[in-house]
């Protein structure tokens, strides 16, 4: 994977934003754009776009832009999103249901394979009709076994703060590679699983902070 | 507010995960951090948050670490989060239902004043046990008349995509200075109000990025 040089946070971030916004080109039928649009859809600067895009190389065409499903290409390549990810959600609340519900994970090949929470008679019903297919809400306890058998590589933790924790511990012992919590507590996990948080209150902080300064 | 120097946005969002560190240390009743226990819990190295804590001064006690308190202080204070910001929720499905019921808005002073949805007859049954206070949903119409006459300064946006433009238009009408979009597509507002989108898929390319290289 060595492919492509080691790309800054905040260059992944952009990355994964003109993702978005080449999808939302695409599907509208374009099949070229100049950074100065990509810019534009992005909220950023068309020097900016441009920069970025050298990380990987020239292949814009001059006077023309860039082809919009090259460049997906290239950036899927750079992100790691390029091939299906395999994903478990645990604690089917508000939030769980939100995301077994997030069209666009299906559109970036996210794909959840597997839900858990303490209550497995609850039922999502109306996944069945957003997303084609309803998903089974399992026990908790058969979380280790489900993961391990439905190829799980990332687990993402939606539960109260106080059960955060020990979701994690289970699936770290069953191998996931990565942990994305929800939960707004710190948790804990070992050096060779990627976590990352998604504190709601982290935004508005970076919200608050602009509108103050 | 020129009291601090501009701060870059990854500092931005480390102060915003120590302040959360240091919530919970408080709680545990802890009055003095160490450089070194603040990086353990917040899963950052000690360097960078003595780093991260010269942005405003030398305030540390040699040998003893830092005021829990002060340092709250300190970094709510160049967030900008040491005052209520008022916020309004609309679309009131599964995400904005869990951002009502969300205990660490108010934590941080974050305080939700209005929801709105087109189908004004959902009633938020459990926020009442949760946090102490029923929020009445209003219709959508409402929008602009109950945020101006409640002093809204932040709008979050938690509709499906094809709303999302127009409920920003209300917001930006209704003098918001901010807003939050999670709803995953693009929006526009005018220069002078600050957006920030939330999209679950960039917490995910990045966590993919990073298996991945």
């Amino acid at each position: 994977m060595a492919k492509y040089a080691k790309i800054p946070e905040a260059t992944v971030r952009r990355l994964s934003n003109y993702l978005k916004c080449l999808e939302d080109l695409e599907q509208k039928g374009e099949k070229v754009a100049s950074s100065a649009l990509i810019a534009l859809i992005c909220n950023v600067n068309a020097a900016q776009v441009r920069k970025d895009f050298a990380y990987f190389g020239e292949f814009g065409i001059r006077g023309m832009g860039y082809s919009v499903n090259e460049l997906r290409y290239h950036i899927r390549e750079i992100l790691g999103t390029n091939r299906e990810w395999r994903i478990a959600v645990v604690g089917i609340g508000n939030l769980g249901s939100a995301l077994l519900m997030y069209k666009d994970f299906l559109k970036q090949s996210y794909k959840i394979v597997a839900a858990f929470d303490q209550e497995p008679v609850k039922v999502i019903g109306h996944i069945s009709e957003q997303i084609g297919k309803p998903i089974e809400i399992l026990h908790i306890d058969r979380l280790k076994e489900v993961v391990k058998a439905r190829n799980v590589e990332i687990g993402l933790i939606t539960t109260p703060p106080p059960e955060a924790q020990k979701v994690a511990n289970l699936f770290v012992e069953a191998n996931v590679k990565g942990i994305m919590n929800f939960a707004p507590t710190q948790i804990r996990v070992p050096s060779h699983v990627v976590l990352r948080n998604v504190f709601f209150t982290a935004a508005l902080d970076n919200l608050v902070y602009h509108l103050s300064n």
